[in-house]
């Protein structure tokens, strides 16, 4: 099933993304091109199909958060961008293609970045993608800029960044993971769930749990198959960050740690969801898909 | 009369600024080092004051524009930092300090830059800076968002480096300008005249032409400076731009062209202004300045 879903929302984000890479000018048709080439690139669409099926867990057709949807998708593939830049991970393909900088080049790759950073809070707001009351749109652009910002997301990446070659242990693993990617995937669901216009305090606990378990298992999973996967499948060097030294799950907790650990997490997350009725099958899906990938 | 204004606008946002830069976490203290020696370098604190003098324009006391002081700097100091990196300008030196990627290094600057931007937007909604209605809140946000995203700064910035070697005529330099340093300006303005709260649409439109006309001014002095003053007094290197062929108006008009321009300039922000009473003073004030300093 999630399959059929993920298809759907794949093709409900991108074509609201779609509209939004036309230059204003022909000055900046350059520019436009690296941000279109930074985002319309086949990306699975984790943050979104994430935000929809919040959106859905609690009644609400998930067109209602395709403002939310976007904002994600921006900030995840700026991130990106920024994150393959010879100074970062120094990374010259993603999903098989040129990264940015090298498509276009290092500067027009920084600011591509920047400029999808703005326009995610621009289009989080936009009020064709975002019809919902002020105060819940201030909600969610707070939550965007905080999980965005230096106390999650980008916190992450430079946590990950000077952690290069020391021994973490667990704590400080997670700590950086529930920053680097857990942050932007808790808003990605909560910004769904604000966007269906009806969650509760209650509702946006649960799901925040879930948010939380599932952020972690992906990365717990991302650890496993950098490990397994080969270079043809995963689109990136087999073992890249095993070969950098960098901290990975399968390295404090051996292989089989790491998987019993992903299949816990994928339970806690299934757990977090138990009083939602089947409105959150997607949500529960997306956790078993998480544990079961294979890249 | 603008130098006491100055001081006291400089001392406030400062006094705002200060509380940002606190890691929430030991982990992530470089990085908000970094963050902080970007912001607190004793920076003019030029679209500060606009905020503080646009609101006070109004009638309002400037604190009430704190949010939107606060926010534009942090805006401004991103996109400085993420300027001076090596595979943009490739400064070394900013106001006589050595430039973030050289104090920290290059991927500390990135993220730097980064998590300014998402400060910035988390700043401008921070409750304790800004307690205007929603629907205000709302409007500051996507303003912002607009001045500094691809259609407006970053996409000046954009067009900046796309033309260095190239020969631009008045309209495309004016173009890039209004972009890259306009933008911003623009919405410095705008944003203080939100925070008043009792902005009348013309108020906003009158504003807008005054805040058009000084921040063509500025760039149109930053060129006449570039050309006439030396490396200590600026704290770059003279004719800097000249030397990477960059376009500029002195290049363009002769310096004496650009000087009147500068006053012509001067003389619409003024005009602009007409309507307002002597609580308008400090943007005066600031708008014959502009085209008097030596720095």
């Amino acid at each position: 099933m999630i399959d059929a879903y993920q298809t759907s929302s794949q093709a409900r984000v991108n074509a609201a993304l779609e509209h939004l890479f036309v230059a204003p000018a022909p000055e900046l048709a350059r520019l436009y091109e690296a941000m279109r080439y930074s985002v319309m690139n086949g990306g699975k669409r984790v943050r979104p199909l994430l935000a929809y099926a919040a959106c859905e867990a609690l009644g609400v057709a998930p067109e209602r958060a395709n403002g939310a949807a976007c904002a994600v998708e921006l900030i995840h593939a700026y991130s990106l961008v920024h994150d393959d830049l010879p100074a970062m991970d120094d990374d010259d393909l993603r999903r098989g293609q040129p990264t940015t900088h090298k498509a276009f080049d290092e500067a027009c790759a920084i600011l591509a970045g920047d400029g999808l950073q703005s326009l995610a809070f621009s289009t989080l707001l936009d009020p064709q993608l975002n019809t919902l009351d002020a105060d819940t749109r201030l909600q969610m652009v707070s939550a965007l800029a905080l999980a965005a910002g230096p106390a999650g997301m980008v916190g992450g990446q430079a946590i990950d960044l000077g952690s290069v070659g020391i021994k973490l242990d667990r704590t400080a693993l997670e700590f950086m993971h529930r920053h680097k990617t857990g942050a932007l995937i808790e808003a990605s669901v909560q910004l769904g769930a604000l966007a269906s216009g009806r969650s509760t305090a209650a509702d946006l606990a649960a799901l925040n749990s879930y948010a939380r378990a599932i952020g972690l298992a992906f990365q717990v999973q991302d650890d496993i198959l950098d490990v397994e996967s080969d270079t043809a499948t995963l689109g990136k060097r087999q073992g890249a960050d095993i070969a950098r030294d960098k901290p990975t799950y399968p390295a404090l907790m051996g292989l089989e740690g790491a998987k019993d650990y992903a299949l816990e997490l994928r339970d806690q997350a299934l757990k977090a969801l138990q009083t939602f009725d089947t409105a959150a099958d997607p949500l529960r899906a997306l956790a078993r898909y998480i544990v079961d990938r294979r890249h």
